[in-house]
């Protein structure tokens, strides 16, 4: 045998990529987005205060980070009302999904997911070769809840992955429907929930946050409505025994100290959060509409984006796709049937809406002839 | 059984960390240190271009980091002479370490290490439940290449560990002593080749480099000459069979968006880094000066640090270490025996080694009596 000599697990996975960057294609055609609606971040940007402390801080980055991320936690513990041993900080939630995987998941081990969501968690469930059992959406688009609690009892699941609000479709379950539903969850599975987008979603979407509970742990982050996707700031919220875990594997000092120092000072800034949601509202509001004048049917949306229902199939989705790329939009589809019928396009500026208004009639009117 | 149902492997870990940060003796003694020689940061810090580059991209930091790297793996390939198919990057080489352990070490691969190298090497391998063969130093506190690629014959390890130079004690081995060792390195075994501080090491240090030979990949970092600990930027380079798995499991938007421009815009100073480098040789040459005034023995480095031989155990290292954080100058001591007789000391400014050598006089005169 010649060197490399992968583990069998490693040799056997696919080189595939979750999400092929949108820099990859603009290097492929050699044209750049002028709209960039398609990776749900956040176009409003962060609080001119985080960006402040992170100019400030430019000079001490010659230091490694504080491994602990000891003031980020304890700022985001208090936020919480729980204790910073209830919080793990990360290189974003797909780094800290990479982490709670590999605690929970050996080969073989039966893990629950929503058939058509987030690639990336399933991404980490393949690469440590853990069985997925997914389960459909609802008729409405959403996860479907308590499905996922059947299946997680069903196939003895040690983890099960929700979020809400949901990506793709935007759509989401109320907290108090969660809490009722983790009465099904089996006593030795772990939800993980995924609330990337909670700070746009309504009032009592978010479940009571109970970190006496070992079977659930949130996902939190700074990329989505703190509008700093560039900085990598993740964080979960759960019990002691599961998040201290972490310890055991985690890259200690993976933490950019810019990030630990920018998501510090924008949890700060609560003016800067609500105005934003307010802004991205609006914006998704007018995706709706423009949508509809095209005579697509947008899906309700808790989010910073909108799924919208193309009337067609995947097929149709990804000309759709295609056809707004090459005039400059970038946006995405959902990720499996029948979901994949729709697109799904994030929040923008006037501009960036305006674009994607121009665009999208020209499409819709050259796809139907 | 109650949640979490962690993996057997995750449930065997012990909670302990390879390096605990200074920020946290700082929070347990309520004291902060005034020389921070400990870490192997680089006081003198990054390029000033670098930093101009970040302030000028704050504004864009509302979305993700191109997960491709692109544009810094072709100026590294460029710099290296190899393609960029032969270059990964990663959130600093503890990072690239996990996920290459992740490709190659499956529990009870055997991997060859030093006894008293690098811990976090040691940990991942570890975390993976590879099976850790570890050679001693040599009489003259280098790594010992040649045992190292007898016991990778031994034990038919996947993965053999060796940095160059080394951390903890800055000893080297000649590039070409090198070359000529893979002679011996078994043809299905992978050489990772630690050359975290090779801008500080002479000429002809690093051997030439390769990429047609799978055994072998290089880590290489923004850490240490180029002063951005902070921003977590390390890079492997190697045959395109071992550095595209890479693909298979990491966490492709993993990277902080303003740590690639940081890199890139660093890549480019090359006048900066000489200069850095001529800083830190002559803060290493001072320390070695002071060492030798309280008695103590330098050991010749290759680094941007000094291991010291304090003449006794590591008991006597750790007082020293522990006396002289009392007085404000945070530095380290070598991993393990015989080794860990030695104090580890980074390179500081003028008024960092002001403060090392008197607090270094104090704490000698002490445990003196």
């Amino acid at each position: 045998m010649s060197a490399p000599r992968f583990t069998p697990l490693a040799a056997s996975l696919p080189s595939t990529v979750p999400f092929v960057g949108p820099e990859t294609h603009e290097r492929q055609t050699g044209v750049a987005f002028r709209a960039r609606m398609g990776a749900n971040e956040n176009v409003f940007g962060p609080s001119p205060k985080a960006m402040a402390a992170v100019r400030a801080a430019l000079e001490g980055v010659w230091t490694y980070a504080d491994p602990e991320n000891h003031d980020l936690r304890a700022a985001l513990a208090q936020k919480h009302g729980v204790e910073p041993r209830n919080i793990m900080v990360g290189e974003g939630i797909d780094g800290l999904l990479g982490v709670l995987v590999r605690l929970l998941v050996a080969p073989g081990t039966p893990v629950v997911v929503s058939k058509g969501g987030y690639p990336t968690f399933n991404f980490h469930v393949a690469g440590f070769g853990g069985s997925l059992h997914a389960v459909p959406f609802t008729a409405d688009d959403r996860e479907d809840l308590h499905g996922l609690m059947a299946a997680a009892r069903d196939v003895r699941a040690a983890l099960v992955y929700l979020a809400n609000p949901d990506n793709p479709m935007g759509t989401w379950w109320e907290g108090k429907a969660i809490e009722a539903a983790l009465e099904h969850l089996p006593e030795d599975a772990v939800l993980c929930l995924d609330e990337a987008y909670i700070e746009f979603a309504p009032q009592g979407t978010a479940p009571r946050i109970d970190v006496s509970d070992p079977r659930i742990i949130r996902m939190r982050t700074f990329s989505k409505a703190y509008g700093m996707a560039g900085m990598r700031v993740g964080y979960a919220i759960g019990h002691e025994k599961l998040i201290s875990a972490f310890d055991k594997v985690r890259n200690h000092f993976g933490m950019n100290k810019l990030a630990q120092i920018a998501a510090l000072a924008a949890l700060e800034d609560e003016d800067w959060l609500a105005e934003t949601v307010r802004k991205v509202r609006a914006s998704c509001d007018e995706i709706a509409r423009i949508a509809r004048a095209n005579g697509l049917v947008p899906i309700p949306t808790a989010t910073n984006f909108v799924a919208i229902d193309a009337g067609g199939d995947g097929d149709l989705a990804r000309r759709i796709v295609a056809e707004m790329a090459r005039r400059g939009v970038f946006i995405r589809m959902a990720f499996g049937p029948p979901q994949d019928r729709c697109i799904r396009v994030s929040a923008g500026r006037e501009e960036d809406l305006a674009l994607f208004a121009d665009a999208l009639e020209e499409v819709m009117g050259k796809l139907r002839g």
